[in-house]
Order: C-alpha cells, then sequence, then structure tokens
C-alpha cells in the first residue's frame, strides 16, 4: 500500500488547522503522502496560542520541517468555542511532545494561503479541518483566492446530527459566519462530516497496535489517543476515537474510500435550534431519486455519504507506523 | 390479522387531518381498527374548505358516520401554504368521490378536540395527521387539556430531511409555531417523520392489487393512489406513493412495525434555511451511545426510526380490502 | 368637559385588557365615555386569574355590570411574561378592592370578540391594552372577523424605545407572535405606543388631587396609582405614572389630544436584540418627507406620534371625579 | 474660526471610507482640521474600485497627499450593496474629477490600519465612514489593535429610524457582521447615527455659496453637492443633502457641536425586519431618567443624541472655502 497515485505527482495541500488529537493525526498521515506546502493554524480545540505550538511539536516529533503560519484567534464574529472536555487543556493532552525548536513563519497564515495559493496557482488543495476563519479572511482580503485554489477539502459540518449541539459540528459551530462565506465563495468543496467522521475511528485495540509496535512516533501517537479515547467514552459514551480530520485528506490519497454526492449546502446563522448547521439538501440524494428542477438549486459542495470506515482506520495505522 | 390488540377495548383516537391522499388511507385504516370518536379538519394539503368536503366524502365511500368538525383556515402567524403539485386542486384529485350527504358538525374544531378530550379523559389519542393549528389553539384556550389527552401521535418533521425544503416537512412547515407550541405542551408525543414515512409507500404494483380487488372503495383508492403516485414521479423521482399519515395510525394497532426512541425534539422557528424543522436530538440515539448528563434535555417525544415498510403496506391494503 | 361627539351615538367598544393599574384607569375612562359592550381579560401585567378578578373588582368598585370574559393564560407560543415588579403580586397592589360579587361570563374571551363583533357588525371598536393573544385566537378561529370589526385600537409597541427590552414594549412582547397576526390581519389598526405613553401619565399632585377629591373612588385610584408611582421611580426612575392603556381609548372621547401618521408596521419575531419589536417605517413621516414610491408598502396602521399629554390627564382626572 | 483646540497637538485621524458625497466632504474638512495619516478605502457607496478611485481623484483636486490604501471589496458575510441611486454609477457623480496621478500604497487596508494603529499607538483616532469591514478584518487579524486605537468615531446606524430599511442605516446595513464585532471590541466608541445626520445638510443656498465663492474647489464640490442633493429629493422628498460623514469628524474639531449620550449598543444580525439595526438602550437616556441597575448593561459607546445642524454645516462651507 502507500502507493501515490498512479503515475503522478503528489497532490500540493496546506492544511488549516487547530491541532487537537485529531488533527495531528491528519497531519502526519498528510505528510507521508502529499506534497504539504504548509500549515495554518487557528482557534478551535485549544486557544491559538496551543494549536500553533501543538502543531510545532507534533513537526518536531515527526521530524518534518513544513512552515507554520500562525493565524485567527477567534471567529468573525463573537468570541472562540474550545473543546477542553475533549482534548485537554493543552489542545493535545495524553503524551509529553517535544518542546518545539523551530518558530511559526513571519507571514500571517491569512497571507500564507493567499501566497501559497498564488505560487501553486491552480494546484492547491486547501484542507480546512478547524473552524474556518482563516480561509475567510483570506478570501474577503484577496478576491482571486477563489479562483486560485483548485479546491478545498473541509472536515466539519454533517448531513445529519451535531456534537456541539444536536444540530451543529464544532467546526462549523466555531465560526458560523466564516463557513458561510466559504460555502458561498464558488470554490469546489469537498466536505466530509459528521456522518462519516464519527463513525470512522480508533478502537483500544487499534491504540494498542501503535503502541506495541515499538516505534517512537507511534508510542506518542498512542498515548495521545489513549486519552482521547477516554474523553470520547466521558463525552459520549462512544468506544471509539473518531478521526474527523483525516477523513478531509483521504480522498486525495485512497479516493475510493470515501463515496460523495453533489448538493447544496447552506450554513444557518440565524437559527435558534440550528446556528452552525450545515444544511444539506439531500432530497436529491435519497436512493432511487434525482431532485426534480423545481427544487434544484446549484451544487456548491460534494457531501461524503458513506466510507470504508475500517480499511480507511487500517491506512492510517499503516501510515502512521512509516514513522521511525 | 386484523385482530385488535388482545383482550382489549379498542384505543379511542381523534383524528386532526388535511386530506389530502395519505389522510384518506389513514382514514380508513383507522375506522377499520380504532374507536374514532371524530374527525376534525385544518389547512393543509388544501384549503379549510377542501380538506372538510374531501373528508366528509370519504366518509360517505366507507359508509362511515364519523362526525367531522371543521377548523383553521390558515396557521397561527402568516398565511396557508398548499400542496396541489402534489394533491391536486381538491386535494384529493384522482376519482370522483360521491357528493357528502352529511355536514360537519356545528362545533368548532378547536371546541369539538377539547370536548372530546373532556369526555375520555385520560383515554383519548389525538391522531395530528396535517398542520398543528388546531390543537395548538385548543391548547392555548383550555390549559386543562394537556392533562386531559393520553398523547398526541404526529405525522411530521423528520429526523433527517425534509420535503418542502431541505430541512422542514410539509406539515410542521405549514405551521411551525403551532408546533412549537405542540412539542412544547407535555403531552406525551409520538412522532412519525420524513425519515420513516417517505419509505413507506404503495409502489405501482400496490395499487394495482387494489384495483383489481373488484371492491368498489379499493377501487377509487386505487384511482386516488394512482393520481398521487405520478406526482411523487413529478416531484420527487419517487416510485413510491408515500403513506405519510397511516404511520401515525400503525402504532395503535400493529406496535411492532415502527420503532421508536426518546429523545428532545425542538421545533426551529427563527432559522434561514431550517424554519419549520424538527431538530431531534439524535446524539443519545447512535448505536452504542447514550446522551451523557451533561448534553441531556428533557426528553419531550418518541421518534419514530425505523418501519417495516413493508409489512405495514401490506396491513393497510389489507385493511382497505375489507371495505365492501 | 365630557361632551360626547357632537350629535352622534357613542363608540361601541370591547376591552382587551390585563388590569393592571393603567388598564384600571383606561377601564373607569371608557364606562364614562363610551358604550361599553364587554371586557375581556388576558394574561400579561399578572396572570390570568388575576387580571380577571381585577377587572371583575374595578367594575365592582365603579359601581358598573358590564360583563366580563375570561382570556387566555399565555402566548401563542412560549409562557407568559408578567409584570410584578410593577403592578405587584396581585396586579393592582396598593388599594384593597372590593370583592366582586359578580362571575365572568361563561364564554371565552375569544368566543365573546367573535360574538360581540357580529353583533356589533361594522361598528364595534376593539381596544386591545395587553398581549394580544386572545384577537389573534379570534381571527384565526372565525376569519370573518377581521370583517366585522370597526377598527382596533392598539396601546402597545413603540415608534422609538421599548421597556422590556430596549426595543420592545411589554403588551407586544408578551405575545409577537399574536401581534403579528393581529398586524397583519387588513383591520384598520390604530397604535399609540411607549413613546407617547411613557410621558403620558400622573404626577404625585395629580395622585394628590385624587385622593383630596374626598371620592370613594377615586381614593382608592389615588392609592392604586401611589403604589404604581412609586414602582416607576424604582423600575425607571420616572417620576411620573405613565397611563399608557387609557391613551388607546383617548382617540374616541378627544380625538384631537393625540396625532397619527399612517404607516406600515411590522412586529419582529426572530431578532437577537429586537423580537416583539414593531418596525414602524418613519422613513414616510420626517418632517418635511414623504415616501417615494419605491420605499412604500402598503401602510397597516395608524401609529400615534404626539399628544397633549398633560390636557389628557387632565381629562382622564375630571372624568374619575365623576365617579361617586 | 477653523482655531485648533487651545494649546494642543491636532487629533490624529485615519479615515477609512467609501467616498461617496458625503465622504468627499468629510475628507476635505478633515484634512484642513486634523493630522490625517491616511485614508483607507472600503465597499460601500460603490464598488471598491470606485470608491478607491474617487478616494485618490478628491486628493488630487484639494492638493493633498495623504497615502490611500485599498481596502475590502465586500463584506464579512454576503455580497456587498451598493447606493448607485444616491451617488451614481460612479459613486461621485456630478462633477468631472481630475485624474488622479498617484497609486494607492502596497500595504492592504487591513494591514495599513494596524501598522499606523501601532505606530501612533495610543493617539490615533479611526473614523469609519463606510461599512465596518476593513476594522473588523483588522481586529481579527491584530488583536492588539483594540488597545492601541484611542478611540472609534463611526457613522452609522441610528437611534431611531433607518434609511437602506425601516430599521437599518446603510453603513450598518453594509456589513452587519462587521459591525457585531467592531461593537463588541471595547474600543471606544463614538457613534453619530442617521437620527442626527440625516437633519444636518446643505440646502440649496448653501451649495450656491459654495459655487458663488470663485474658488475652484468650492466649485467642484458645489457640482457634486447639486447632484447629490437631487438624488435626496427623488429618493427620499428631502431638500437637503445630507452631510452623514462629517459628522463623525466634527467632535475633533468643534466637540462642542453634537451632544451624546452613553449607552449600550447591540448590533441586530438575526431579525427580519431589523437586520443591521444599531440597537440603541436609551431607556437610560430619557429625559429626566437613569437606567436602574436591574436594566444596565455595560456602555459600550457614546451616541450623538442632539447636533447644532445649521452651525456645523456652517463650519463645513467655511472650511471647504479655504481650498484654492
Ligand atoms: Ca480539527
Ligand atoms: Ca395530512
Ligand atoms: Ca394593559
Ligand atoms: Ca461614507
Amino acid at each position: 500500500m502507500l502507493a501515490l497515485r498512479a503515475g503522478g505527482a503528489m497532490t500540493k495541500v496546506l492544511i488549516d488547522c487547530d491541532p487537537g488529537h485529531d488533527d495531528a493525526v491528519a497531519l502526519l498521515f498528510a505528510a507521508r503522502h502529499l506534497e504539504l506546502v504548509g500549515i495554518t493554524t487557528v482557534h478551535g480545540n485549544s486557544t491559538l496560542d496551543n494549536t500553533t505550538r501543538n502543531a510545532l511539536a507534533l513537526l518536531e516529533l515527526a521530524g518534518l520541517e513544513t512552515a507554520v503560519a500562525r493565524g485567527c484567534a477567534g471567529p468573525l464574529v463573537g468570541s472562540a468555542t474550545h473543546a477542553e472536555h475533549i482534548h485537554g487543556s493543552s489542545g493535545l493532552d495524553g503524551a509529553t511532545l517535544p518542546q518545539p525548536t523551530r518558530q511559526p513563519v513571519a507571514a500571517h497564515a491569512v497571507d500564507f494561503i493567499i501566497d501559497q495559493a498564488e505560487r501553486h496557482r491552480g494546484e492547491l488543495v486547501l484542507a480546512v479541518i478547524g473552524p474556518q476563519t482563516n480561509l475567510a479572511m483570506a478570501l474577503r482580503r484577496e478576491p482571486r483566492l477563489a479562483g486560485w485554489l483548485r479546491e478545498i477539502t473541509v472536515m466539519g459540518g454533517s448531513t445529519t446530527t451535531g456534537n456541539v449541539t444536536p444540530a451543529a459540528e464544532f467546526n462549523i459551530y466555531g465560526d458560523p459566519e466564516a463557513a458561510a462565506a466559504v460555502f458561498a465563495s464558488g470554490i469546489p468543496i469537498r466536505m466530509v462530516g459528521l456522518n462519516v467522521t464519527r463513525r470512522t475511528g480508533f478502537a483500544a485495540a487499534d491504540v494498542a497496535r501503535l503502541r506495541g509496535s515499538g516505534r517512537r512516533v507511534a508510542a506518542v501517537i498512542a498515548d495521545l489517543l489513549a486519552f482521547y479515547l477516554e474523553r470520547q467514552r466521558e463525552a459520549f459514551r462512544l468506544d471509539l476515537a473518531p478521526m474527523h480530520d483525516v477523513c478531509a485528506i483521504i480522498p486525495y490519497v485512497f479516493p475510493e474510500l470515501i463515496r460523495y454526492g453533489e448538493t447544496f449546502v447552506q450554513v444557518e446563522l440565524t437559527g435558534a435550534a440550528t446556528r452552525g448547521m450545515t444544511v444539506c439538501d439531500l432530497r436529491s440524494l435519497h436512493p432511487g431519486t434525482t431532485l426534480p428542477a423545481r427544487l434544484a438549486k446549484t451544487c456548491n459542495a460534494h457531501v461524503a455519504l458513506e466510507a470504508d470506515s475500517r480499511l480507511l482506520i487500517n491506512r492510517v495505522i499503516e501510515t502512521i507506523l512509516t514513522y521511525p
């Protein structure tokens, strides 16, 4: 396995993230399979200070030298929501990570995204696996950005049920206005939501497999995921450590593992019970149906509907085990 | 089959409806299996004039003498939404129904509901299979009503996707404020939504079976459903004539055919993309999970999650065939 | 003074109220000047039980025999808001009122309104000086009601600032959905809001004048208003006991005392900071301007813009002093 | 006249604007009285291309060399609203302005604001006289900005009535989310809204006075304002060309001309009829009242309540006449 896409250059990807346990796994996975042109950080699972330090510490752990640009510390409107009950007070509790020896680049994440997109015009995939503030800011600042990006791959939202609220998923809830701007931007969007990611995770046996491997990086990841799995048990009675974020990277490596459908997605901003919901028009996607013209709106996203979760997790484990 | 619940008296039910093709089937089904204490009519699939005339015509067709009380012609706020593209301009196109020989009772539906609930205190099930205006009006007018009803069974809403909009189902969308008042009333609620009812319908072969039976009532129903099936094909590319409303009656006759889960349902009133959505907290209902105390709200409804759709439709067909 | 409209029969009025200190004054004023065909009660300043008992007690005090019909105990959606910090725990604290010897009529307020409007077709003014639940219920129940009423006079809302919130006035905030239905009903509406009523009140000297009159009814009203004035001082630092409700009656007795402008009023239902606001399109009503066609919407209300507050209060005092 | 504040250095101001006729006058006024450290442009009265070109052309006209930085072309969420019916298709119709010989600076407005605020830490007043997108972007990008600015002076909103809608004023309506972020930022805010600015304008005689002066700049401004005055007549039946934007500059030159009150201002984002409204808690500001503790929220703005409009316009005219 681990073969790249036949005959081709690797996809260039920039990851905008808030590490976060599942972000950590997504970063390690992407660095092994894709041309990772940079990492930008954002508020989300923890404070911007924490998520930035965590990104640097993970690169240190994995021996990677990817550039990290520090981004926005809160959403466009209102104040930041963190998830300490899931990720701990550091945003990445459960293991002692190495002290980073490198610093973030001087450029702000918003500029870094714009610069990389211009440099890799038409080729760059932006993977947004935290709240979408940096991208929304970049789109507003540089309108040509929408034309420069190849596509956006998002971990966020849900075609069914949320986690922060019954209707809203954490990344979208963390900056609904930013997500609304992104989904209205006209950039091709690939969205994998909770409907898929919540069922795609590490069980205790998977954590044990990492730990038993005798490899240094895998052992640290095992410690992190053991913590994270315990928090899932407490918070959701879930015996699975969901790998939300890596699901947004998978399509560029193993495209067959997640099936998408094309639809219209609108981010709800004003609902008393639904703020931050990704309202997906699934009427077109029911088995046996096609949305009639009268109901159709221009589709703006491909939304993940199904995944081969077990295979996907196996690929992730195998990738982690390629680290020393 | 058709045996009633072992050893017991039949459930007393009052049906609040907007016939409508699927209402028609629900009425015939209920009249055969339950003690139908009355029918109230409401705006919805068509105008109040039409739905009231249709209710009377159906009773005429089936040789029934149930009392019909005329109700509200529009929602608490705003104006009525009809579904002529599904049910035709009469609300029940596709067959010539007999001219009703009887009239609605003098009492308004709101008073009729209150009176019947008081008379059958603790025993009456109110089946609301149209917009919930009449019940909301009755609850506001007579606060003791909430204590008099045994429970409410609702066809409306969805745990997943809507039909009028991506998020909202027709009956709830038709009067969201009324539904909000009903779901906040404290009365035990059993809700069957589109997630179940959209997949539970008559195929062309089922219509043919009714038509081929040689029975008078079944032949008329076949004509009605042939029309309705054709509209589903046009509107939703659906090769099925969904029996939404009868699903709210089934639990009192064949309780094993639909499985419910208990949860908290909130009707969204203010969402730009989600007005009229029944926001169900399904986080507690995922396989293998229990909602932790930190997330739990007091459950206010049992929500249908799965049905044996084929068996259910067979029971409905068999019931229609008991009519002359 | 106290002359009726030249040569004419008195206006027939039905008062829908939630007494309440200012309601009390409005009732006494109306009973002396108008043909008061009945009183209906509603939740609002206090519970429905309290407002109904208070209405009966006031009639007892004043020796009046007007019919009282009991109405709705809460709003169409949500639960009732009371104003105990203004009106005390009885809704009419400050004096011991006589025990009522009469009962409410058997009819519910909703039916009573419909019956009286039908009986006095084209002649009846409905004065709504509490939350508008009863009228909204009546309009939904009997659509012909809109054509039967001569007009509605409302105390509620504001062209400027609210009292319950910066944007919302108590009566509208108490049932925004009902008010939205009323303002959309097409019935001619005369609205006097806080912008006028807050400046139109009894000063301490006015209370003293009532008390010093030696008259029984005036003495009780003086005690009530002394309590109410004290609450205004506490709650709003206002040295005035505003006579909100009587301002809705004044135009049928002394039409010159309040000036109205015609405009479009919309009741805000969804605003996070503005729910219950009466959004008045005053762009047309600025001195020296006329709303251009491009901005105009069909006007649905005459809104009070100015009052001769001192003259108005004098007329009210003089009226109270006509009671024994 | 034109004397600066006694004994003191001039206030340093950066103007964020969307010229626009009234912006034009504000720029000329500010350049004569204050230390104008720069101008940033934004979408609003016209497209960003137009407002940027207009800013440069005005400087050319007036012989000024202030730096101009180009900003955001649309709001944080949604798309831009322009006012061509008021300002013409160029955003500044009515006169032929000189071709700009200079270019905008390389820095984006968002960076320019941050840089100038850091350089003039504690001293800089930011005058926001268009939609507030640039400032909201800058605050999100550089959280220390809030501490660097002396204060913000805003033309926008209203304590009473709007112009784009009955409740919303153009600048706030043009980016409600940005305004919400600004009003929640904790920076001292001075807001002058439509309640004051709509009555503070040039009459035809004032335009004639400029034109009759024989001065070059004044003649061009006269042509611009003649066009603008005509549009006001058409759009609002207003015989006055309101000088909205200069009112935000006045307090730093002639502080006695506008009176402010301190209050809590919240920008409504979700209201169906009130989106973009500046909800001001004026309950505390009624004559003779003080908001009681129970109602008080932390004040976040000084809001203009009254102006000496005639005097103010005279000062503006005199200033324009100081140009060659
Ligand atoms: Ca993440
Ligand atoms: Ca129905
Ligand atoms: Ca009242
Ligand atoms: Ca401007």
